[in-house]
Parts: C-alpha cells; sequence; structure tokens
C-alpha cells in the first residue's frame, strides 16, 4: 500500500484531515514528564493515545528532538517505533525539511526512509529534480515538496516575480510537469489563496498544509482551498494549539477534545 | 571569537583555503575499519590527525551520519568532540542545510550551534529572515546561506528569471541589504561566473564553496572568482577526492597528499 492509499483509508476511517504536529519542547510539556526517563515520549505516547481515531496523520517535526541531541533523537525513536507496532494504519510524516546535492541526498532518504522508517518526508525542491531523486526511488512513499511555507516571511522571497508569477507558483509549474508519481506538495494554510492556485496545479497528489493553530490561519477559507474535488488528499497540521491545550494532569484528555473541535470544524467546510 | 576571526587565523597559520569534507560512507572507507566499533570515527580521527595542518576548516555533512542513525550520529559526536578538543583552532562548519519557520528554526539552532557545538552552519534562506534571526542570534557563530547550489540540476529553479535576473541573484541582492553581521555565502564552485557575482555583492562576508574534487569544478576559475581582495575569506570544500584517495592501508597519507596537493594548486591561484 503506497502513501495516497494509506491516507485515503484512515481519513475515511476517522473521517478526519487532522494532522498532528508531534513536536514536543520540555518547558511546554506538564512538569510531571520533566522528572520521567524519556519525558518527550513518554508525553507523545499519552497524547497519541488519546488521538489516535481522530486523525489523518501524524508529523513529528524532527527539529524537536534535534535539539536534544542524541538523547532527543532516541525518544523520536521511540516515538516512531510505537506508532508503527500500535497504530501502524495512521501514517506518519517526518518533518525533516531536508534537501541535498544528488549523493547526499541519498543519505537523507536512506535516514528518513530506512532508519525513521517514516511513510512521507518533507523536503525543499529548490536544488531541482536530480536532489529529489534518491527520494523518489523509495515508491511507495511520498516525498512532499516545501512549496510556500506558512510564515509571514515567506513572501520575501518565495513571492518575487518570476516569469511574470511568484517564484513558488513558476516553481510549482515547472514541477506540476514532472513525470513522476510519490510526491506531495505543501502550502502553508495561512496563505489560502496561494493553497487553492496551487491545488489547482495539482488535483491528484496528496498535499499537507500547516497554521490552523498557533498560526491562526482562517480554517474555513484554507479548507476550501485545500481538498480535492472529493473533499479528502489533504491533511491540516496543528502542534501547539492541540499538545498544550492544557497544561495540567487533563492535557491528553484537553487534546483529544482540541482534536475532535478541529477535525469536526474541518469537515464542516468539506462539504 | 568569532567565525571570520577563527578562520582568518587558521587560513594564515596553515596557508590553505581549503574546506575537507568529513562525509564517510561504510561502503567506501577501508574495509579494516569496517569491524571496529565506531568506523566512521575512527576512520575521520586518522584522516583529521594527518591533516589538521594543512586545511582551513572541516566540513562534516549530517546526512553521512543520519543515515546510520542514532549509532552514526553519535559517530558524529565523537568527531566533533574529538576536533573541538584536539584541534579547536580549526573551524567546523556543519552541513546540515536546515530551515524552517521561526519557532522550529530556534530548535534547529539550539541543535546545531549548543548540542553539536559547531562553529558554523549551511542554511536555505528561501524562507525568508524570519527562519533566519533563531540562528543569528548566535554572535559568534556563521550561519552559512545556501544562494548557488552546485549541482547540475541547481540551474533549473535557482536560474529562473527573476526581476529580470536569476533568481538566485535577485534572492542574494536582498539579503545583501540586510543589516546582519553573522552570516556567510554558499556558491558551488562548478559555477565560476555565478561565484564571481555574488563575490562582488559580498565584498567582507567569509563564503564557502564545493565541487572542486569529485564534482570536477574547474579549480583556477572557481579560485579567482570566490577569493576577497586579500586573496581570502573563502574555503573550498573537497570531500570524496581526498577520503577516498586510496582505498588500502595508506588511505591516510594518500589523503594528506592529496590535500597539501589540492591546497598548493589553491594556493597558486590566489595571487
Amino acid at each position: 500500500m503506497n502513501f495516497q492509499q494509506k491516507l485515503k483509508k484512515i481519513v475515511k476511517k476517522n473521517n478526519s484531515l487532522v494532522c498532528l504536529g508531534l513536536d514536543p519542547e520540555i518547558e511546554k510539556i506538564p512538569s510531571i514528564f520533566r522528572k520521567r526517563r524519556n519525558p518527550l515520549f513518554s508525553f507523545n505516547k499519552e497524547i497519541i493515545d488519546s488521538t489516535y481515531f481522530l486523525v489523518g496523520a501524524y508529523k513529528p517535526n524532527i527539529a524537536f528532538y534535534e535539539a536534544y541531541g542524541l538523547e532527543g533523537l532516541k525518544e523520536l525513536k521511540l516515538t516512531m517505533t510505537y506508532l508503527q507496532e500500535k497504530y501502524s494504519e495512521v501514517p506518519v510524516i517526518l518533518d525533516a525539511k531536508r534537501g541535498d546535492i544528488g549523493n547526499t541526498a541519498k543519505m537523507y532518504a536512506k535516514a528518513v526512509f530506512e532508519y525513521w522508517n517514516a511513510d512521507a518526508v518533507t523536503v525543499y525542491p529548490h536544488l531541482g529534480l536530480d536532489s529529489l531523486l534518491p527520494f523518489f526511488a523509495y515508491k511507495d512513499k511520498l516525498t512532499i515538496l516545501l512549496i510556500k511555507t506558512s510564515n509571514p516571511d515567506s513572501k520575501v522571497f518565495q513571492d518575487m516575480k518570476t516569469n511574470g508569477e511568484p517564484y513558488y507558483y513558476a516553481l510549482a509549474k515547472k514541477i506540476s510537469k514532472w513525470n513522476y508519481k510519490n510526491y506531495g506538495i505543501f502550502v502553508g494554510a495561512t496563505y489560502p489563496k496561494e493553497l487553492k492556485a496551487i491545488r489547482k496545479l495539482f488535483p491528484d497528489k496528496s498535499m499537507l498544509s500547516a497554521g490552523l493553530g498557533a498560526q491562526k490561519a482562517a480554517i474555513g477559507e484554507a479548507v476550501k482551498a485545500g481538498i480535492d474535488k472529493n473533499g479528502e488528499n489533504i491533511v491540516f497540521n496543528a502542534s501547539r494549539s492541540i499538545l498544550y491545550a492544557s497544561s495540567g494532569k487533563d492535557f491528553a484528555k484537553a487534546a483529544q477534545k482540541e482534536t475532535k473541535k478541529l477535525k469536526e470544524l474541518i469537515n464542516s467546510f468539506r462539504r
């Protein structure tokens, strides 16, 4: 089963386009975890156990583990293994934002798809096709190309007029002509107009979007812009707004409630 | 001492603009290492011990360690610690090609500058200034912005006409107007004309270039294009051509010879 099939299946089963970002920060998770041996994993585990039936995907951002060095990455490994063993039907997108020339890209692809065993990864397309082929070589995995990021300054470079169009769009147009199947597309939900234009270019591709929670994108606009003709094939990531819905003992219950609320809010715009 | 001062000092002492890329691949290093406990670190150690007086910088590319998971990253840690304890006067550039929105960029910056304790890091500038500020906050460290990569396909997107100029140049021009000090610039040595144009935009910035070895850039052209008015403030990376100069027992001696040869060849174009 390839990524797109796996995503379609769980989106139907859980009736959810929510992607939950597993980005734990030691200063923000409930203080009870700080004394435990694997604080980040222990926190993730409880979050996962109370949300797995409400999401379309999980998305750990590797930066939040790298920041704590080998110890942090060990906790990512525990998290990935836990997800793969217990909830293998939910696809895991490793948000690693990698990108390098061919010989090195091969090593990154090996890391994300073989060592971390992610179902999908985020990658910068700016280096060109030769930097992406080592990722595309993993046929059942999805390589999600970062077309337009969600941050405020993303417009400064990504929107520069290129051949009469914004750069991100000119880049996407070239990509849309490629004859490769197993890539996906990322556009920030904070830019719904851009998301709509890019969805038109890639009507059949699985998409990832982000910025619904702490970044406060307008949900209705973003959902309508991003869904395909069947009202699916995209997931919207939220991290902080769910993970830290409560900092008390009820954090897992609060995260569950927040995920359910977001799921239903998104669904209200799918029809 | 900040990065630029550290680089200036060692370039003078070793009279070298060679940056040696520490990118060990288990299949390519001499077979004797494959049975040892820390094959990548053991290999690096011998390479470092026979080249430290011939280089201006070391540059491990983190992908070559990530590919082997936690075990590989442990060997990178051993390598970084060894360099910092034994050869602290040689700056270490961690080639990580990171880049993410502000909140996440903070975690990456923490990882590369605090955990890995690198002197410099390579970063994608395409997300804009807000994604770079968390790196710039480390005042003595250098954040090297990837302006134009060395791979053949780099021209497909990076050279698209933007405001009448190639995209990489339009991007660099905007960056050159920023009022931040501690960033450096990367341009592939395989594009000497582009390197020259970018050096003109950044006459005082420390630069990194790559592609002299296995990628076969024309050395003379690249060196003349990249050096500043004093014939310095740039290092040229080579990895495979030095690391695998010999696959026999004499690999360290061969690497030393190859480094010396490259150093002298580069120097012949500096005056």
